[in-house]
């Protein structure tokens, strides 16, 4: 696993130590941690444990990497921009969290229960014999997963979206406490961006190899709260024909996974879920719901601009990332792109799958 | 004064004890603190120390009380419903936080820089010799001194706007810290209505004695998050003519009180100020400008689906409560509308007026 | 179960509704309450969803309840004081976390880890059919386990501590969030005195129905601070006899339950754990150590003033509270001290316990 | 100035920039800093506005700067060791808020209203012309206040500390949120040696040149919260005699500053008060008391172990360590120890003494 030590790269490990597909073989980091073992290179924020097995693990420098089929990445962008590539013409199949090739013309952004098919890219890509696929960002993850089952029944206009964003998203040490006790930061540079132009591919078509964003506009405006994990997502939506709330809350609580079939180990048994009390969601008491992979829907109500409002919590470190990108991982394995992988190795203990590191 | 115990009428304590025009004579409460002295009633929650003067005052019932002209109110709603008219009839001059009349057709809910017309209203009001004048909610002050030099240069049609709100403004005990500390709410009983019918109301004209609101929609979403004071707000706004960001800053920049030249006390020098950083405003480094008067606004910029967008700052319990209503009482005297004030007397230690109380 | 809707209630229905032993079949809680479903009737504070069976339970009275064995109490200290004894009277097992009798002098204080020779008190006491056994406050707890493996080992002539206290321990609504968020509050009322006289009984001796304290002092101060769930408290301690670090940390990591062979399902593996990082414990890394019912010891160091220094953790509302009280009745009903309760009976699903309520 | 842009040298700046007595000169800082106006290179956390006229002071590097009488340092550590005697053998009067040099046999460790005698020892110092004086770290500067009164009148033996210390005395960055928010950290490095040893230096004697240190003994525990200003102390004192609690409040009551005649312009009313209330001092509502200068002291009672608590509050960043250093140099100046400046020069606006900088 490539970037092991952030506190993406922990949750990571934690998912993939005992996973029942995947066997965690190496990890990477930046030359500041290679040759310690991975307990002291890390510096460990999960209330969890830190697996005894992997405490042990000498950290390598990515280029020294090449015994294993998959590449988790949650590195920086920078770094993921250069590395990725070269991972991938090195045969290995790059599972990334990072955002540099998330808008790649090649390269899927993927979420599994949003636009499985958009994998096709992969037989277009251009990286040599392995590939590259990627979630998207932490907030868009929650905004996509809340909108695609309104985008499939009604289609969508526009999309006015305000985050409250969990300081988990910034890394470690990331926002000093200084910045942030007591207060809130009204700009999180980059995020903005994201949220303005990763739905539309997500909810976009493939055709021929090449992506057709769904014609739909976001304005986004991202703030930054004294909270741990799970970012808080205003929305106002425009439809593409009336619905009532009724309606709306509907189709979101009938929505199912298209990949449903599949029993990824990750997948939530519902990938959003509206929620009955109008208090909710809360980072608190909603963001862990069935391990960080639930998306939370609540308040949803007519607006007075445009069609539709509500909120939505997404757990930015395990939906909106680690547990995005095992969940990726999961979607190749299943469905064949990963090479020396068959279905029926999907037994616990099964070491047809590795996993390495890089930057 | 009304409601003295509670987190605004502490600040009007604070903001009245040695006001240059007007003299605390009464406090008044509920019946859990009459006939107690203030010092033992009140839980003092401000960082400057409770006046030694105010402290021994005795709180009285507001029943009790009509010897004075100002009744600064900062009651509940539904005791305010039924206290402020009593008062009026009285022949008090009621000021109030109070939200219950705020949207009543006699009432002007007024921001003096904002609307100081809608003083009109008080020659057709019908509370006997007295009178009722109302300040916004808390964000709505905010949001509504950032749209008007939108509104007079440019127009407005539609709002969009979400909240990220401090925790002082649901008083004490008000928000209990378990459901707070690391979280965020999505709900606060009844805010978003006020957002979307009192900025109409402010903005609006006054004709004959009739209000006629100003005919845009606002769409909010109100969130509570673990800040002290300072409510930040999120605005997308569609103009009535398009504007470039440079000229919506320059309005902003440019914009002065119309009521300037009565030098109250309480104004602030600027009424709202655009932000040089980007990454501000931020409720820890900028709700306590001009003594928590002035509104700050930051990130003006365009927006992808409405013309423009920017984040605003009101310090909640100052200029979005405890301030507003002393300016207001200020403009009420300034133009000769409290009974036995005149300009002239307005040096400081004039008893010219006097502050009473209620409920 | 009595008490049933506050914060250490909820603890208690989690722990209860899927006992291997035990059967919740009863809840009570205050007027306010009654008659409601327990879904209704409480504000679910824990991030695991409430348990669907238990939502449906009708709250009852205490007094109508009489159709089970043990009746776990949150009550109060006062409502505590009052209808414990009724209930014990009644021919129930009370075990209680309610301090309104635990320096009673027939009643038991009760660490299985710590003074399971105590439960001997039961046949002195003199509360009918019944009996009471209650556990210490969440500090203590903490602070008693600490000292246990330096009792025993060298003897304890005098205990400094200062404890810094999570709001949790307050219950909802407790803390207002404008008195904590950002502030530390130097009183907990109430708080000292537990700390100062329990500890003695629980390392004290009992022989002929007579408690005898330890005799040693203990100086409490205790903060409340912000933090969600863990009391972190800092102790001192004068020896009987001179130990050097290395032998005191020896004691505490050779520490084991003496009731180990009863297997016990709440409890831990290991009671007290010393932590290895010189920054540990922290409430956030290492509160939810073994469910929540470890308490870990760091930063053991000799003393300028004392002979040893160390920073203990303890889980206020598990291992302080309702872990504490569910141990105390696994105690109980593994000794033959629960009616109609055979060890033989402890597999999964029996039904052999019950447990009721009350206030 | 030296370390301009840190937390420390940021309330310099706020407290030097319309001083009394001196002009703020020059600024310097680390060469990450110098070259750029100060507005540029500081992160400006205050939330007063950053002074016009500093914002444009080009921040300089120490090694140019001998234009000036007295070098204010709010260096680290070890740039101070070897930065500070530098300056002061060119001739400066460095007022030091480092720890470097606190404990140098011939450097006074001073506070204006404990040991004023202690400047003598610049007489015996072997700086060249020049001359260096330190103030307390943050948390000593409370605990030495306090104890000072009692040390007075009934002498001391030994001390049990454990405190509770803001955010802002680790500077910025400084501790990352996500290790404090909604925790706290058992260890602070360096803390404790600095409570255990500065005390009896401070409280200490001076005889020809050598310092005698207070012959008692300090035992301390330093913990980490989410607090951003001030530092509460839990303090055990073993007396040198018996002391009722009556007595100890009347001292702590009637304790003036020694050179309370001086005048001196950072120096509060009282250095020392007893809150009447029985929940103070608190951080949040206490410790800007006087400008941050007035430790407050509550909670003062018999220790069953020893002989008094209390509870100290003291503002880390300003009696503890920006107006720890100011008023140090205002010692200096009024004691005639500044070369060039006379007493009867402290008008306001005299340029007689200026402030350099360094590293």
């Amino acid at each position: 696993m490539i970037g092991a030590t952030g506190t993406v790269g922990q949750r990571l490990v934690r998912r993939l130590h005992d996973h029942p597909w995947f066997r965690l073989t190496a990890l990477a980091a930046s030359s500041r941690s290679t040759g310690k073992v991975y307990g002291e290179a890390v510096h460990w924020l999960l209330p969890t444990a830190l697996p005894g097995s992997v405490s042990d693990v000498v950290v390598r420098d990515v280029h020294e990497i090449d015994d294993c089929d998959i590449a988790f990445s949650a590195l920086g962008s920078s770094t993921a921009r250069e590395v990725e590539p070269l991972l991938a013409r090195r045969g290995l199949m790059v599972v990334s969290n990072a955002s540099a090739l998330r808008m790649h013309p090649q390269v899927p952004l993927l979420i599994p229960e949003v636009n499985p098919d958009h994998l096709e890219m992969l037989d277009h890509q251009d990286f040599g014999s392995g590939g590259i696929v990627t979630n998207p960002n932490c907030s868009t993850v929650g905004l996509a997963l809340s909108l695609k089952p309104l985008a499939d029944a009604f289609g969508i206009e526009a999309v006015q979206v305000t985050t409250l964003q969990a300081i988990s998203g910034a890394g470690h040490p990331g926002v000093p406490s200084l910045d942030i006790l007591g207060n809130t930061l009204p700009l999180i540079p980059g995020e903005e961006e994201k949220l303005e132009t990763e739905p539309q591919k997500l909810l976009g078509s493939i055709s021929g190899g090449i992506f057709s964003p769904a014609p739909f506009s976001v304005s986004a405006q991202a703030n930054r709260v004294p909270v741990v994990d799970g970012h808080l997502i205003s929305v106002s939506v425009k439809l593409g024909r009336g619905a009532s709330v009724e309606e709306a809350r509907s189709v979101i609580e009938d929505f199912r996974s298209p990949v449903a079939d599949l029993h990824l180990p990750s997948a939530p048994r519902r990938p959003v879920v509206a929620a009955d009390d109008g208090s909710r969601p809360q980072p608190k008491l909603d963001a862990d719901r069935e391990d960080g992979m639930t998306v939370t829907i609540g308040r949803i109500r007519s607006c007075p601009v445009f069609d539709l409002r509500y909120v939505a919590l997404v757990h930015n470190t395990e939906r909106g990332a680690a547990g995005a990108a095992v969940l990726n991982a999961e979607l190749l394995a299943a469905t064949g792109r990963i090479g020396g992988f068959h279905q029926s190795d999907a037994d616990p203990g099964s070491d047809a799958l590795s996993c390495t590191s890089g930057g």
